[in-house]
């Protein structure tokens, strides 16, 4: 059995790696072979365990998932836990790594993912709102996938943005990124008028940008926050402006209010819903990418995605002798 | 974060520890000072991973299983998995150790527990009927807790028992005891004939003993295999001979057939059934002993067990420097 720190997990793939990962993921959710169960919650009070078993015909993966609500007050995440990769012929453990790293990898890579589809090629300027560990992860991928040379950072509640921006450059010239320009807005309308692409990583009640069709056109949007049913990040204007809302799964029009509110309100309509599975096939089999100038991905996440990223770490890692072994 | 190995937990704790952390799982359960969810079941074809999770004031715990059904024609065990503890106040992971492992120790603890209330002070044979791993470590926890000389062994499908005699004889050893002569016996009526103390650890759809009061009187039984609600162990000569039915948790009337069945058939009343949780508090009170002259426990199990006894290996291995530490 194989143990994997964070610092492990980043030492043994590349950020294509997990990107490519992403898209197996969706090729594997197309095909059907796969059984993803519900996630199971445990709780006592306010706080939160939560099982996401996920069986492909290659491997079994459960994430296992703390949410402790008064963990941000003690100075630690909010969201920890683990990621178990289980044999899928015997059922035996073969691999344990850090669950939130892998969470925070994944999901800047179904990002990534959606902007390799869905942004202009020439796309240089990103603006994130939401600066945590998701916005963070989301960007790295984002500088990766597009010639990015200016970010625009916006946070609702942290007033010094200086550790985050410390953290960025870091975690950017690791990847040999050292000349983007990185600059903070006094507000999403400023953030809007200068970033091409605009990623939204918050726990927002409300949109977080101006219901402004005229600032808004011509953006590509990617929502990866507030997934609860009476959230949402993204005004009704994305909506109008938008040709197909692109996300990962059928129920995500019920889980997350940036699709289930503009569909209950007529803003949206079920038929331009789509899958981003099927524009990324489509893609591949040569029709053009998305050609309307506003675009959007919502993003739910699922388990498939932790699965087969947690997978190719760990192919990654034993080809490179990288992590602990267990003796189990 | 500290991952223990099935050796490394062996070395970090005595019988009579775990023992005592059955004790204490049953006096945490007595005072409802905790929370055990249902266990979660994630199944794909015939294959089955469990997640069983349990909230203490002090800990976290939550067992992950998978049992596979074809594992034994390749010569892998059945049932494999891992225990994990989590901080009860950040829900940060602190220890991975063997699954299956522990699930051996603490069922023959829990057994080992039911002989220290039930079984006659001066009993010096034992007898056991499924000769598995279980089994095997039903017999260690008997021989701790009793003056055991001998043990009688009986299995309807492994013709062979050396292997089983020589893990046996070697396990007892490394716990001091050699002088203990084991014997195999030709069916189970010549097993009851020579044991006082007489254990089932099968997955028996029918009665392992024959249904014949004279054989059976002044035997303490302990049954912890087939916990279905339509396999049992037991005859229904025991329920005729015992005056109270001890188990651990009011759903074994339910899931298990050995109380399921006599319940419904009238052989076995309901108040007949009692807790041995309330037992052993009366016990430790001054309240003599159960003086009936025979004496049945029937095991299911709970989750509880399970996270109290991880979490005294954790302390007992931290407190030794055992095991190996992992940097998150």
């Amino acid at each position: 059995m194989l143990f994997l720190s964070e610092q492990e997990m980043w030492q043994s793939v590349t950020l294509e790696d997990v990107m490519d990962a992403i898209e197996d993921a969706y090729a594997i959710h197309k095909s059907g072979n796969y059984k993803m169960p519900d996630r199971f919650i445990a709780q006592r009070d306010k706080n939160m365990m939560l099982y996401m078993p996920c069986f492909l015909d290659s491997v079994i993966g459960t994430k296992m998932l703390s949410e402790f609500p008064d963990n941000p007050s003690l100075g630690i995440p909010y969201l920890n836990g683990l990621m178990i990769l289980n044999n899928a012929k015997t059922g035996l453990p073969k691999a344990i790594m850090n669950g939130s790293a892998l969470t925070a990898m994944r999901t800047g890579a179904v990002g990534g993912v959606a902007l390799r589809y869905l942004a202009p090629e020439d796309a240089a300027s990103v603006g994130l709102v939401g600066c945590g560990m998701q916005g963070l992860h989301q960007l790295l991928y984002a500088c990766e996938v597009r010639p990015i040379t200016d970010i625009y950072l916006y946070d609702a509640y942290a007033k010094d943005l200086s550790g985050f921006i410390e953290r960025l450059l870091a975690r950017l010239a690791s990847f040999g990124k050292n000349a983007i320009q990185i600059h903070t807005c006094a507000d999403t309308r400023e953030l809007a008028e200068h970033s091409r692409v605009l990623i939204s990583a918050t726990q927002a009640v409300d949109p977080v940008y101006p219901d402004d069709e005229e600032l808004l056109r011509g953006k590509c949007f990617v929502a990866i926050g507030s997934w609860r049913p009476e959230r949402r990040e993204l005004p009704d204007a994305v909506w109008k402006l938008v040709k197909n809302a692109y996300t990962e799964l059928p129920y995500a029009c019920e889980e997350s209010g940036d699709l289930k509110i503009p569909l209950e309100k007529g803003v949206l309509t079920q038929e331009r819903v789509h899958f981003i599975e099927d524009l990324i096939e489509d893609t591949k089999q040569g029709h053009p990418h998305e050609q309307n100038e506003t675009r959007c991905f919502k993003s739910v996440g699922m388990g498939l995605f932790d699965v087969r990223t947690a997978q190719l770490i760990y192919e990654k890692a034993l080809d490179k002798g990288i992590g602990q072994k267990l003796n189990f």
